[in-house]
């Protein structure tokens, strides 16, 4: 299949429409985006990627490090992690401390922000250098080297991150975190501030589409069955409340961030990534979603 | 793959294993069933299909049924479904009514009872004789005349559906039923009480792993589009607040009922229907969940 | 205290200034009311009482109804009745089913639409005919024969109570309502369609300010304690999630109706009632809510 | 009537009784408490006051310094105090996060954590110093300048407090709080941590009972009217989930804290203090609650 023809004609068909999305306000640094950024990249397993527009520019990712951060907590602690969160999706928004207080302090899944605080907290007591050493496996995934936080957005997220603080601070309250929350909280708003291109955002999700092992260096990641649970979580609590419409509409496993990136994998056969600021009411990418909806529908490879 | 050899070996571990699970006792009808049924039937789309087990031995589908509502409401009325009701996972129980009062009426998805009650008004609006019509339609997706309504089942049902009625009544009070409640709640009492065997179970869904087209008659029930986004409510939404669960362990579409049977599907390569009548907490087939579990590690054929 | 003068120096006030209300729509039979209706009534214990405006006017009383059924079960059953129900305000509106489905069909307290549905089951197991004893209960209190139901009223609210019926089955399905749920909405909805005037109304509950005996016929009703306990949960209970603000702004125990009615006590003083069709926002009459409180504020007379 | 010999002669049977409560255990330094300590004392407005047990050991009020709060902020600021906060009962347990999600933190009464940490909030912006201002008006309502912040209980408060930060943050995220957080806390702490015996209590709070007035000093405080409200606020919001038990079994307004305390106010007549450490499962200390429903049956003393 021709990827590259296709979502460049797609691309096009986007880009000429209307966009009725909002840039993402509540964190300052990050409202600065120029809004009518986009980029896409498409990564088969087999085959060279290709990509359209800005496809080389870095941009926060923000909660599409959830799964990086499940990759490496999974790899190293297995199905003990599940005695600390679950894998059911929300039903809720991603920030929600409602059911977070009635499930006392055990959040539903690792891709809402509840969970990826025990995440950071797991990681912190798991690595000796946990920035550096999280920081190391990005670059491993991506096999790239200059990968790294955004020191600006990451305090600019610290200092508008209330909501966030309650959480781990409710968490803490039913002791499921084990270090203190300003630590945990660092090392999350560092994590959400990764900044990578749409190009290595896609190959760095590639070993999930490759059954755990990165193709260009053959390491293996995760075991198989790891690799397929991953997917399935993303698959179901990838997109907050707006899980079903994605696998509704896309079809495919896939993190969004509401730095307007979307990444999404085709088990088997690609890993593709796109960049659009402006986001739904929902916070996902508006035309990130339009693209991946029009993607499988013209190579007809939503999984289901 | 040799799926006849596999479902033999795998069901010979599972009947060796203790099972913890209860059957259903709210209906006193199901409550009556032998718990040690057990049955399993794999279809394949291009192959003849085999089974193990009491597979010929018809059982109450229940909720299982949500699913063909759901091919024939959305095969009638497309879309415009969706202004009744919604397709995200509710991250709830089957029968909570506390996200229906907050969402006024609008079922989060079609496979909650609320969703499976707004269709049957919606099919009553939509059929000359419901029952019937309904029942036609499933005989012909299972290429099978004998399919009937257990009106025994369907009477018992309606004698303790006391939290189905409160269902239907919050529903009606929001507008979102529009015919009588009774009405509603008599058609739907009927379909969860269709009784199939696994064989024509498996049979009936296997349109929905062949693109919409029943494989032996060829004829299309529903476009590749629309039978991929079925697939896809079955996989966020079939499995109630287990939904990741089966994602998870399974990761196949698949849905549910508490007479102990689970039906799912493998897109482009079978379907597959288990019955055993313990259910784990969560209200699913305990065995069945093992059943499926170690079927898609033996295969290698999860979608994920 | 002259309290004559005051009304009507109040009442002058009131019905000069416009009315925001609305008349309650949700039951036909009791839109058709004249909205501008206004009548009060105030019976002082020891003291000829008095009114102003249409204060022999009958009307649909409505949930004033609910203290009138607590009297009567109370006491039957005594302190028994709290293993049905609690005596917590509700913190939510009268026709809630969230909190009854967490807190598995018990309602929070008598005086929400839950809490008198279990009221009615429990007087159709005590009374030999519930309706005509329950209306003997409430003409004795009265001291006057000529009450009735509205049976017009009565078919009104059986015909769209939807809601009520909701709140039923759920109550049933836990187990909490011991009668068949048709009979005990039956009996509910004649209960809220009792007729009286503000006259009769502040005569009825004039018992409840005068330690549980009818001042006129000396028959004590309740004892002292169960008189003080009606007091307090028409406190805290009386207005749904408008309790704080009638305790706030008035400062005396009592109970709205969404036919416009409102009675409040004051203990060892007087009793009084008010009626003006048009509702604020939280569904209790609004020139009742400021008759109340320029009443209190021109007596000084609330109980803090 | 003579208080002293029915305080005594309840004392004396409490005290003989088995206490099946416990004491609080999340703050470590209360914990410390010896569980038996026992102390009462009733004023009247217009007598000499008495006691029975401890009742000159000071002890950490917590929660019942909510109503200083309200009383100073309420003050100063009269009406416009109520678009930061509600006054109607929260039904909900005193540190619950539901709630105030629900309703974009605003939270429900000033007697709710939530709420306290508003005032705390609106005082830091209206007192030039907030802790000693504030403990200058505690000691002027006491008439005892020896009443202070018990600093090693505030530091143990702050160094436990998970719960209290992610509420601080979570209305702090809806834009509620208008100084830091932490500043917010550190006041809020040490309020909770004010230390008086439960005769300073009883008088501190006597002005309530007194129409605003302070009857040694003939000081008014607050206007009759805003009196009679802050004991509304009492009776319907004092005691979180058991507000209506509260109401129901005393028949006072009255404020508890988890420090044993509780403090209850007869209009016109008297305040009540009493302090015993365990606390029943509400966390309402458990003798507190016999004494005071005792006292008022005893004294046919309850508002109602």
């Amino acid at each position: 299949m021709n990827y590259c023809d296709i979502i460049e004609r797609i691309s096009y068909d986007i880009l000429e429409k209307n966009d009725p999305g909002n840039v993402a306000s509540y964190i300052p640094e990050l409202a600065k985006i120029n809004p009518d950024k986009y980029g896409v990249f498409i990564k088969p397993i087999d085959q060279e990627g290709c990509g359209v527009g800005s496809c080389h520019e870095k941009f926060s990712i923000q909660s599409i490090s959830k799964v990086l951060l499940l990759a490496k907590s999974y790899g190293i602690h297995g199905e003990l992690l599940w005695k600390r969160m679950g894998y059911e999706p929300s039903g809720d928004s991603f920030n929600s401390l409602v059911q977070l207080e009635y499930e006392k302090g055990i959040p539903r899944n690792p891709l809402i922000n509840a969970g990826a605080l025990v995440l950071c907290d797991i990681l912190i007591d798991s690595l000796p250098k946990p920035k550096d050493d999280f920081l190391g496996f990005v670059r491993k995934l991506a096999v790239d080297d200059t990968i790294s936080y955004n020191e600006k957005i990451a305090e600019s997220e610290a200092k508008n991150g209330y909501t966030n603080s309650a959480i781990a601070y409710l968490i803490k309250s039913f002791g499921n975190l084990k270090n203190p929350v300003e630590e945990v909280l660092d090392f999350y708003f560092h994590v959400c501030a990764i900044e990578m291109s749409v190009e290595t955002l896609a190959t760095s999700f590639l070993f999930l589409a490759n059954g755990g092992i990165v193709p260009k260096t053959k390491e293996r990641i995760l075991s198989l069955s790891k690799t397929k649970r991953i997917n399935a979580i993303m698959q179901t609590c990838g997109f907050y409340d707006e899980a079903g419409e994605f696998a509704f509409k896309v079809g495919l496993p896939g993190k969004s961030g509401v730095g307007g990136g979307i990444v999404a994998v085709h088990p088997g056969i690609y890993s593709v990534a796109v960049w659009s600021p402006k986001l739904n009411k929902k916070g996902n990418s508006y035309k990130g979603m339009k693209l991946l909806e029009q993607l499988t529908s013209a190579t007809d490879s939503s999984i289901f």
